[in-house]
């Protein structure tokens, strides 16, 4: 319970990182990097929304959501990784990308587990 | 193209009938559909808007993504199936979800010649 | 009851045309159109939700939240009607939110007027 | 700006509350909570991604969108003060409602002084 509480919290951290990070990307001329990251705050919003409704869990459903969920994580801090020297909010944006693929993993390792 | 614009319009149709079920589901004691029909609105949303989102196409994310709005739709579509008989919303709900996974599933397979 | 079907419609097709044009915005160096787009995108799926949960209904919400759409419709439209001419994603978009703005302006009149 | 991180941060948590209020509700028969409360999270989303997108700021269509995030607020805060002595859910998410219409009312001051 306290794994998905920090997995609910990296989710909602990505969610804001990203979505100011698509925010900035568009007036800097880094159109992939601003469509990654629409697509990851929306991710992450509907991941985190899934994991606050206990009554519709179903195991399969999870794992399913969580494995796009880290897909995602990675292809979008691969991306800001990139620019993350010159852009600060792609460097906040890639590190809370990667914080929270860390904690979908633990996440997944324990749901297997269960 | 043809492909993925059905696939948009899937992922509609579901994001709409997975919202008004899970509206309709909570006044007649359906938890768990209720759940399970919000899940499934949110992916679809998601799913829908990554489709419109070209500038930030990557194979393995939208693979990943389908995969997870297949799963999601093939879990709300045998929940609904389950209350067809006596709720309208359900059936509905649960002929949409059907119809999305059918077309995700084409469109993957196109994905994966391509 | 028609004329929220037709409302709900021009909502969904707004949420599609103002993800597209933040989309392709972001390519172009348009970052107030790709920031407006990506508001407007939120607000009609907000709105679009909201009218197909009939169990939550509450007047002064509803007016409250319609009010709001077509704030940003007027200003989203206003803002891709300056770059119409040149970007086709722009003058679907502005069409798109000027149809949304009057579909919502008879539905609240047709509001205060039960 | 330390006003809007605050009404970030309280659009955040009223988000999660709202989110996870509606899942409870739908098991213990409380239809109309349900469906205000998933109304809730979506304005609540919504007005917290508008305010992380500066480069679409419209001091207009802002003051819209607030109006109506308050207004449904405290009208989610009231339905769930209704069931707050019974349901714990419905407590917080009445508390979280209504420290975020504050915060929205103290940064609606600022934007008109400004």
């Amino acid at each position: 319970m306290g794994m998905m509480q920090e997995c609910i919290e990296a989710c909602s951290a990505v969610s804001m990182t990203a979505t100011m990070c698509a925010d900035a990307d568009a007036g800097e001329d880094m159109a992939r990097c601003a469509a990654m990251c629409a697509n990851m705050a929306d991710v992450a919003t509907t991941m985190m929304r899934m994991m606050m409704r206990p009554q519709g869990y179903d195991m399969g459903v999870m794992q399913g959501m969580m494995t796009a969920c880290m897909t995602m994580g990675e292809a979008c801090a691969a991306e800001c990784r990139m620019h993350a020297e010159m852009a600060e909010h792609c460097r906040i944006c890639a590190m809370a990308c990667e914080a929270m693929v860390e904690t979908c993993r633990r996440m997944m390792d324990s749901m297997q587990m269960a």
